[in-house]
């Protein structure tokens, strides 16, 4: 059974994945996806992944975008729900969800070739799903993202895909900027996403593209190089809530931004991740303005750079390219 | 000149290191470095170098110990000491240090192959340097971290060695790090670094190692599998602070753990960071306690797994090994 373990000095849960538990000698293997021609993810073999959960079909009949449960959970909805702490520790039952969207049926690999109607149906069914779980009492979270790439964890099979992993915990990170903002807003009453965006497109050295409701930009204080983030313009904390009008051209400008950073960059590794905002507010009267305070957001990170491994144990980045000059390359039109 | 910044959300500060600035098409380049045979950092090619800042010698005058600037340095102390904002940004002068540790003149990759009285000298190294420049009162942090190994940001020179970074800012897991201290120490009145290695002596299933004051455990919510910290049992905020005495048993200890993990888990990359309070107090009431709810410590962390992005998004990790069978595999002798 996966647990959640707390770090009990800055507070970080931890997946402890026990049925992937691997021993000493299984590190380092080689991986043991099947060939490419053999692609579980592709249309005509749906026999060998787990019955589906959801899926988009076209006029025929035929799915566009499919959700499955992970062959290899990190967390599951079996057995109760339990929390214990053992002195300084506290751990829980890993409760949870862990699907796979597909986001073709096709071999494509890479986001940035899909047409923008299965982007906008890959959105639309974070969307669903996340609507979905929101209904279980013990889950807070909902994470979606994407690893593309073998450097990025996206694993060798070369078929676009992405991931949900539903959480009874919400994540350090999140928790972070949630805190973050709400200290801004308490003391400017507004919202720090709603003044970043305005600062960016009055100043424009780091904007990217700014299309139909949405802008991309290059954070001020990215942690990665081409690191780009995309924002609706109008204020909203909850992703799930996206009006349906809204799915297609958020669509059309991850695809845009996608598509550049293949061609501009040479087709690097990258993940993306939906920043939004969690569905149990702990404190009601802590959270109770999240809706004015939070925004949501996605953040997408190319791998340029080698590994620079004491940025895992510090938070302290090193990013190698001025975010302007970054933001400048990105404008170019491909 | 680099610059500082600082992400306005959560306030994370990040090196834009302009010095080391890249054109997009620099990235991924080939590495540069020269072939193994004409390593710089050798005895009889200092030469190649920059000048010594500080070393420790043999009884022949021979140095087994040297500290060289960076040749590409993060931060530099050239310059007048800035900061401002811009809109909702703020952004300050990189001022710091950037410092190589060479650990040995003969051509040893690994630490774990070094002698116990080089790895002495490392970190006898590393306390003068730090309480060096603890003195300039723009300098809030002495980083000292070791990558080892491609994987682990190591680069292709394999001559044992690691780094100091001095920071004019306290890095995000340090100042969480003292956050979570501080507030369990507030409650309890102890240290949670105290109470959590007694917990370990009683419990022993994630002790790896206990010896002449020093001991290694697996942590409860590790990050890594095979995530190793290396604790002084006797409280100790600073450490540079520690005694002269202290210096070969903590040496002793690491190299046992670095020489385990090279031998049972085949000589993987790894990383460790030197985790120690800050020098500067930024508000003295707030961090008046820091000598009583601080304990200094070291944290390996080797890089057995492949790298799942979505983790640098959310700090969020999933560990796919339990940390007690860990912590048993580490205490086999070898």
């Amino acid at each position: 059974m996966p647990q959640l373990r707390k770090d009990p000095i800055v507070g970080r849960w931890v997946i402890i994945a026990t049925e992937r538990a691997k021993r000493p000698k299984d590190f380092k293997v080689v991986d043991s996806s099947p060939p490419e021609s053999e692609c579980h993810f592709c249309r005509g073999n749906e026999k060998f992944t787990p019955p589906e959960i959801f899926s988009i079909k076209d006029g025929q009949g035929n799915w566009r975008v499919r959700v499955i449960p992970s062959k290899r959970p990190f967390l599951d909805m079996e057995n109760h729900f339990w929390k214990k702490g053992k002195g300084p520790y506290d751990l829980m039952h890993g409760m949870g969800r862990h699907e796979v969207v597909v986001e073709t049926p096709e071999h494509i690999g890479n986001m940035a070739d899909l047409e923008v109607s299965y982007i906008r149906d890959v959105f639309y069914t974070y969307c669903v799903r996340m609507r979905e779980i929101e209904h279980n009492e013990h889950i807070k979270y909902v994470l979606a993202f994407k690893n593309y790439g073998w450097d990025a964890g996206g694993g060798r099979i070369k078929h676009s895909r992405s991931q949900l992993i539903a959480t009874p915990v919400n994540l350090k990170r999140v928790k972070e900027e949630l805190q973050g903002a709400k200290f801004y807003f308490n003391y400017h009453e507004r919202c720090i996403f709603c003044d970043m965006i305005n600062q960016e497109l009055q100043q424009k050295e780091r904007l990217v593209l700014e299309k139909d409701g949405f802008v991309a930009i290059v954070p001020f204080a990215p942690r990665f190089p081409f690191e780009v983030w995309i924002l609706p313009k109008k204020h909203s904390s909850a992703f799930c809530r996206i009006g349906e009008q809204e799915l297609y051209p958020l669509a059309n400008i991850v695809k845009t931004i996608l598509y550049r950073i293949k061609k501009l960059l040479n087709d690097p590794p990258y993940n993306y991740v939906v920043h939004t905002a969690p569905f149990k507010r702990p404190h009601p009267g802590y959270w109770s303005t999240i809706e004015e305070d939070y925004h949501w957001h996605i953040e997408i990170t190319p791998r340029l750079t080698e590994v620079a491994g004491f940025e895992w144990g510090t938070g302290f980045y090193i990013c190698p390219s001025l975010p302007e000059e970054s933001a400048k390359f990105l404008r170019e039109e491909v």
